[in-house]
């Protein structure tokens, strides 16, 4: 073929099919005005497949991309959204982490509710290690409403709106001290599923780590979501009973699996550390065993029997005890090899897949098989807690030889699966049908889990796969010893191969899991309307303020100022009070115009807000300096945005 | 010419100068394995400008960029760094705002007492309005050593070291409430300057905003740079008392300007709002002159004075009065059109460059005909407090006509400014020597500031311009009512005219201005050493623990825990203590390999540490409830990092 014994550039022109080398006529175009194609790539250093990634990617000004990734910003306590195929971020989201830019909960009164709900024993907990973010779905398909994620330290879940990027509330339950298969949703986002990490007493009790085997328990917490609210619904919430081996990561059964949710479990050693006590590390005593067991829960099961009152009540919350769900056919086990740690239902809910992050196989279970084990109730035995175990080989469909340390699997439109290998650090493409491996490709550098369109659907995209590799090294400019992770942006629409297309650097926190969806699925709005909205409540404030009814009133509980903000004033911007006053500022955004965000910051007080076109703020504080305190818009807003500023003037009282 | 004639594909390989149409032979390779240019590009929807500025931004797997741009993080409180030409975000670096992912400030004592170092009225302040990032600079140009920041709100500075991209220091003083031209450097980085924006009694006391004229003042500070110990030195620095204008921008004299400041104003009408007491907004107050005043300071003439003991002690800091200023040759004033914004010293030093806001000029300041005006003593008159003010016309070298709104200049390395043209939305560049015109760039939306390659130094490269816009609207997909802002890349290599290369969402933060360093000059670490390191003080911690050292001791003031981290285990990994006890953890990583960096987290603890191979860290907290609280590592580390976990055990004390 022609284009194996032409030259390095000329070889990508002559199998673009239209062009042939120069040679042929002899016309040299001149170079002016326009750019040099052979130059640019030898100036650049680029290959002909580096041109393709090129125009795979480049987004020019104006072009919105296709697909929006939502990945967890790990220990930030943040949500990422990022563009496919640009990779440009376009908005990190404030979840568990207070965040001034977005004006959450840095003052604003709405915010600091929200994250007042995920208080631990009492207290706020100012961050959160964000792992799984799990989109809402209708039908199995991913509706672009609402997202989901889960912080592992604090055993928390948040609900975030993609109508307007903010985060509606944040539950926790003292029941559990940390999870990790957290958020996953069943296919018409009835529940929202969280399941605990590292056993510990249930409610929140203490227990001396040698009762490890009988006190500290793991659990599975269904979340009911109201779709109507946009909110959990803790009163019709329940959790199940596991026993302390550590749960993993979890997913939800769909189409034939429908009303099933699966997690896996490391540690069924039961081990817990103690290395200057003279035992094990955790990771030396949680690896002994070739097995450990898939947890297949039966959830519309467990929901009748929590109708049935089958439940006790701890730390607030609904629990089916270990011993009812083990007896009444909501737990089940299933042996899983070895350490395992993404569990991926595949798109048709036929089958369950499993890495064994110690092993060099993934696992494919079949539901039809597990259900029809369960129905027979053909155990091989039960576990110390009484939970029948299923047998290996009957409930499998078989094993994919895929290479050391297999992680996470996502699937394409195709019949492929994809899986993450760590240890190799590869991805492996593999059939489904056969269960062999048709192509891998290197990633840069260990690879931990995997996103695709649309991927945790019931009709995956394809096209696009994403690589959330866990370090970076050498791959960019260094940038002191933490370094970002690396997105490499994968084609899945070039043929057998997969294709690298980009490499992403994450700037900030640390991704486990993300999802990408189609971009026109998300409708989120311009602005807040009415005018005096509160964002998070969804209603008009009672203390909106429009125009000519700005105002400052003296109350039993405080000066009361109702401000309005509009290009490129404050009013009022003068607030006169004395030292020691409480000071409720009640703030709206009278604007209307796309973008016209303004910013309210009080200087030397922790107040900072983003008060979008719309929108109602209020902030209370006690002031207690007196002083001059300027007060200006803190979002650059128009020409004369510095002069949109105003005083607080704290009077001495003596 | 041939380039004309042909369609659109085709035209830009004609222009390549190596192809021509295929027409001429008719061999059309087949399509088969590459890529098919004219199909990727119809495709994609890409023109032949696209693909130019598609090739020169896409960089590679494991290609480095060629210039990192610092860019403040607005009212986000972070820094964030930006590879250039791929306009990847590798790194924001947490400065006045805690952040989880790098451990910032949740829990690790160094990181907790640099955010302490910035405290207000004795109260932490946890965010930062960040405006204008400085590098440190040797002989006017950058070295790539530090970068300093300010926080307009809260009238702080900070410090961030280079090696490891830590902010090392935190610096405020309350002789102001807030500032705005912060930061800028001498050429040798002898002084760093923070000016005050919104006037107010010196020190932080209460006046009556009807004593403005009388009591409020601003201030320009000059901080001294250790740079042996890498860090302000709040002794030696001093500031200069200056009159209630609100002084906005500044920047530092080079080369024929060396020892000199500018810095210009707005509200030289010194009005302050009062809307809703019958006075005119301050936005309304602030633009009824038609010249405000630019500030020249001879800051070594005031270091002489301060040495001299002319000074006063307010807030613990040495400041000129305002009299002795203007009567000794420090402080002169002069007429500046209109509202202006930036200041802007060429790179010869030579010329001062001032955008007036609500103008239609650039001004260009001869420092020649200011230097000879002063020593002259050839004033037309004083300002109200006694500042001598110069003739406007005998002071410049002439003005260019450059459209409405003009804010900030930077430089290339062929004599050419480019100015923001906000209210117009667009960049001109023009010429020094001619003061004209030569080619205008849209920006969507309405740039702020702009940032050029090595732009602030005696030698700018040329090379790329980035405009930092402050609207988004319609350029990205949509997240929400608040917006990312958009970087817009422009190639300043491709001639005359400015050529659009990339638009880049800002994700979070509200950058204000940006610096752009040649790469190569940033020489950061990989790991600490030796093991143990204190990256804050950059002395090995006398709490660091070696492998075989870890223990538990019970002391006075608590349990001190001497823990290592190493893949994949914490030693010890259980700690029993008594509810009530003070636990003071000592944790040493004793990895030495790049990239292998631990976290380290308690469950419903505000703990989060970020522990890079060689790192120090300790926490101090009271184990104020019981129960079982697991600990982990929260940086994904190996494959068996989530084995990396352990239990702090709190027993009731009843």
């Amino acid at each position: 073929m022609q284009n194996q014994s032409v030259s390095h550039p000329a070889r990508f022109l002559a199998l673009a099919g239209l062009f042939t080398l120069a040679a042929c006529g002899g016309s040299q175009a001149p170079g002016t005005g326009g750019a040099d194609l052979a130059s640019l790539m030898q100036a650049r250093g680029l290959s002909e497949d580096d041109v393709t990634a090129a125009l795979k990617t480049y987004t020019p000004t104006g072009k919105h991309d296709e697909y929006l990734i939502f990945a967890s910003g790990g220990h930030g306590g943040n949500l990422i959204v990022i563009g496919v195929p640009s990779m440009r971020i376009l908005k990190y989201i404030g979840v568990f982490t207070p965040e001034p830019w977005q004006g959450y909960a840095y003052g604003d009164e709405a915010t600091e509710d929200v994250l007042d709900g995920g208080n631990r024993f009492g207290k706020r907990v100012e961050w959160g290690d964000m792992h799984h973010p799990a989109l809402s779905e209708t039908k199995g398909d991913y509706d672009g409403e609402f997202i989901f994620v889960g912080d592992k330290a604090n055993a928390r879940l948040a609900v975030v709106s993609l109508k307007d990027f903010m985060t509606r509330q944040i539950v926790t339950t003292e029941l559990i001290q940390s999870d990790h298969g957290a958020a996953f949703v069943t296919p018409n986002t009835e529940y929202v599923i969280e399941t605990s990490q590292y056993p510990a007493p249930l409610g929140g009790g203490y227990a001396p780590i040698e009762q490890f085997n009988d006190v500290y328990r793991g659990a599975a917490i269904f979340w009911r979501f109201d779709r109507a609210k946009g909110l959990l619904d803790r009163a019709n919430s329940f959790a199940i009973e596991l026993p302390p081996y550590m749960q993993d990561l979890a997913d939800s059964g769909k189409l034939a699996s429908d009303g099933w949710a699966f997690m896996n479990c490391l540690n069924s050693e039961r081990a817990y550390g103690g290395v200057l006590e003279g035992k094990p590390a955790l990771e030396s005593g949680a690896s002994q065993n070739d097995m450990d067991y898939l947890h297949c829960i039966n959830w519309r099961k467990a929901e009748e029997l929590v109708k049935a009152g089958r439940t006790k009540t701890i730390a607030g919350m609904k629990v089916l005890p270990l011993d009812v769900a083990a007896a009444e056919g909501v737990l089940y086990f299933v042996p899983e090899p070895k350490s395992p740690h993404g569990v991926d239902v595949t798109p048709d809910g036929k089958d369950i897949v499993v890495g064994g992050k110690l092993d060099t196989h993934t696992t494919v279970y079949s539901i039809e098989k597990i259900k029809a084990l369960t129905e027979a109730k053909k155990f091989i035995g039960k576990d110390p807690y009484g939970v029948p175990i299923l047998d290996f080989k009957e409930s499998i469909r078989g094993q994919c030889e895929i290479g050391l340390g297999p992680l996470h699997t996502v699937y394409d439109n195709a019949g492929h699966a994809y899986t993450s290998v760590f240890i190799e650090s590869v991805i492996a493409k593999w059939s489904l049908k056969d269960l062999k491996v048709v192509h891998k490709i290197p990633m840069h550098y260990n690879v931990g889990h995997l996103t695709a369109a649309e991927g945790d659907t019931v009709s995956p995209d394809g096209r696009f796969l994403v690589g959330m590799n866990k370090w970076a090294i050498d791959r960019f400019s260094k940038v002191g010893p933490l370094l970002p992770q690396n997105f490499q942006l994968i084609d899945l629409s070039a043929g057998t191969e997969m294709k690298l297309l980009y490499d992403m650097p994450i700037p900030l926190g640390e991704p486990h899991y993300a999802q990408m969806i189609k971009a026109d699925k998300i409708k989120a709005i311009d602005i807040y309307s009415p005018v005096g909205l509160n964002p998070i409540t969804h209603e008009k404030s009672p203390h909106a303020t429009l125009a000519k009814q700005e105002r400052i009133e003296r109350k039993d509980d405080g000066v009361h100022v109702y401000m309005t903000a509009v290009r490129s004033h404050f009013t009022p911007d003068i607030v006169r009070v004395k030292q020691g006053d409480k000071v409720h500022l009640h703030i709206t955004s009278v604007e209307q115009a796309y973008d016209a965000t303004h910013g309210f910051a009080v200087g030397s007080y922790n107040i900072n807000l983003s008060i979008e076109p719309g929108r109602h703020c209020d902030v209370s504080f006690v002031a207690d300096r007196a002083g001059v305190f300027p007060f200006y818009c803190t979002e650059f807003c128009s020409a004369l945005h510095l002069e949109m500023a105003g005083y607080l003037l704290v009077e001495p009282t003596k």
